[in-house]
């Protein structure tokens, strides 16, 4: 640790600090992307990326901490925004596709089962992906904002639980049925959560 | 492996293979909830169970192995129903609260996670957990053909897909958002999910 608290990277940019942090992260995501959280090591990490293990350790003090950093670099770096096509139902469409090309294509399918199954083992992992989806959520909540200012929904709709409705039936099917995923699975959880949201069904009431 | 197929434990009924069948997947179920699936070994299994460790390699293995025929057993011994309560939005609430139950009561809650965590990272488990959720699903679906026979919902109505739409906003909650699952979500899950079905949303029309 440096002698004065700083975000990961932030030290000289540019510089050797911001280039190892790039390249131990980076390496992080590849080796989740090819061998899983349960083969993910900081030994691997250290050789893949050309830094000192010694180093690793110390910025990110293992496993757990790198996947969390990694998780929240990708989330800076890739400045995600959800597709819009119109209509709140199309929007919705667009999400729940998504959702299933990121479990789906590769790498980015194996990085994202690892960082579910990651969750599941340890607790700061799971800290690293609430943040990460809360991120996604605000976000992809957008999409239900413009749909209220449209006049297609009402307002007071709780804008992430619509967006949960049209995403939730496609991680169900990857994650717990392990079922493949259809268009016609999401275009029925897309057309739901749309006729849903403009019934008012997500306008708090409870 | 026997001279002759047959399932786990149907040598000798109560004899010693049903006893040491017994003993091992719950050894497994018991380690799987102690340790989640990255701590389970068949080193442990055969302590916790008594049974020597190349009869565990033998009958089933290895770890994936287990936990896919303890998974199975585990589907047979519970013979679990849905609860009843009249309605199909009451019938949908309940499984809703089981789901959330089954991850956050201890100890099925750690075997839940770790069944889905072991689904991520083997092809077995995968396989064993999809038949597990399947026969979930077709068992929860009565709830539908129920509604369908009482005139709630229409006929054609897709039974799992209303089932899955109550209950994979709370897995979401679990697994993806790792976020609380309050009663209003369980609720709303309920709702939505009956509302839709009585409005004909889970006809096939694709």
């Amino acid at each position: 640790m440096t002698s004065t608290p700083e975000p990961p990277g932030s030290a000289r940019p540019g510089g050797r600090t911001a280039r190892n942090t790039a390249a131990v992260l980076r390496a992080t995501l590849d080796e989740l992307g090819e061998h899983g959280y349960a083969g993910l090591t900081v030994d691997r990490v250290a050789v893949r990326s050309g830094v000192h293990k010694a180093t690793v350790y110390r910025r990110w003090g293992g496993v757990d901490g790198l996947l969390a950093a990694a998780l929240e670099w990708s989330a800076r770096e890739h400045d995600w925004a959800p597709t819009r096509t119109g209509t709140l139902e199309g929007d919705l469409l667009a999400l729940a596709e998504d959702v299933r090309h990121g479990f789906t294509d590769a790498p980015e399918g194996a990085v994202s089962a690892a960082s579910i199954a990651a969750a599941l083992a340890s607790p700061v992992a799971a800290e690293a992906l609430r943040a990460f989806m809360a991120d996604r959520h605000e976000r992809s909540a957008a999409v239900v904002a413009e749909a209220v200012e449209r006049g297609e929904v009402p307002e007071g709709t709780d804008a992430v639980e619509v967006v949960r409705c049209a995403v939730a039936p496609v991680y169900h099917r990857l994650l717990v049925g392990r079922e493949p995923v259809s268009d016609v699975d999401l275009r029925r959880a897309a057309r739901i959560a749309a006729d849903a949201a403009r019934a008012g069904a997500f306008v708090s009431r409870d």
